[in-house]
């Protein structure tokens, strides 16, 4: 089962178009993430950076978007873990406009020490919750 | 009384010291105007902009900034009119964590016809919405 | 012979660690393929946005981050395009800091009528360009 | 004599008005200030974050907008101080396209020790020049 959260297209998310500048879809797909880790990981942003020096930055990520997304749209967006690495994560991320899709996403994390910036073992706790929820 | 609305601190809105970096707080403060309108003005951004070719630029802004924000604090805005002019409008905004203070706020905007860029009266049911709400 | 232009990592794109936040790469990105359409293309995106109606929407970015980029590094950009199709344009995208890889990417983007929303062919002297300038 | 330095008006910096969405000015802003410090206080951003652990977080910012800037627009930011306090800096900023003022702005910016979070004073070597700049 896939996580599932909202975000609307605001104001600050739109170009001279009117439609979603993509930069600012890598921000609403990084919010998703974090809250992802939060809730489902239940490791959050804050307990990572600032407690324990650690971090998730992204290696890859491979994006196509399908439709444009419009001022005031509600996004729904998915996400599924594909696969749990020692230190890697990839995840499936999806967001669709009622029926429509707009984009689908692949994103390839890694769990980082952030002191050295070397990738590190994920925690058993961290690595279960992650394991249990693969596509 | 003054519209309520909450934001989290978010990765995306944090500098190097894991504060939030002020340029991103007036994007929280531009979304709660946004809901502001949408949900006690009755009028919403893409209604103005993409139906209707109007806006609300913001013509001065004035903040001050108490203590500073972390990654995944929960902050709470409130937001009242405190003038409402022929073609302006005055909001005093304020954030706060809890019990603490983070930023207050004076902005003015202009009603305005985004085709010619000339502020135009306000409709009389937006203008009664506002005047009906002011501080 | 690939475009190559520069950007300085600011204060403004560094997240809590001290590193790019990815969603500001692509910002970066984004604003190196304006530069290529003004300087190289000779057609800029206020001619194309404000004048013609005209866009260049991406409908897929694949970016492999290689090394971490720190505030106040000075990351030199090149572009090539790599296909040119009757309303498409590929281009590969590389960052580096001196000797050492931060990130490859390969966008592709479509020429689009704003007005109707629809892909139109290249106009020839838009493509003739593009074409010369194939790797 | 201000400092001077231009910033063009780029795409990610406009909203579906094709203006600049003014918390975009509040990033040219800050990357104004941090060319500042590193050209005439001769201490820059990474030096002061990374090295040091002090920073210069933004206390209060008073901005007008006195026109609209357009996609492509070419600014030319002015800053000089106005006066430098034990352990704060008041800094006035314009923007102009042309004859044209676009923005004038008072920031108001405090030296502190980013581990405590306190206000500390300004070195000697920074206040000294700060001094000798003053409008």
């Amino acid at each position: 089962m896939p996580y599932i959260t909202r975000r609307k297209v605001r104001f600050q998310h739109c170009d001279p178009a009117a439609i979603v500048f993509y930069p600012r879809y890598f921000e609403m797909i990084n919010s998703v993430i974090e809250d992802y880790f939060a809730e489902v990981v239940e490791v959050d942003f804050r307990a990572m950076h600032v407690e324990r020096h650690v971090g998730v930055p992204t290696v890859s990520i491979e994006t196509h978007f399908h439709a444009p997304s419009h001022l005031g749209d509600e996004l729904e967006f998915s996400l599924e873990p594909t696969a749990v690495g020692t230190t890697s994560l990839t995840l499936s991320i999806r967001a669709c406009c009622g029926d429509e899709a707009r984009l689908s996403c692949q994103s390839t994390l890694v769990f980082v020490d952030m002191d050295s910036g070397r990738p590190i073992p994920w925690p058993d706790a961290m690595r279960q919750r992650l394991v249990s929820e693969l596509a």
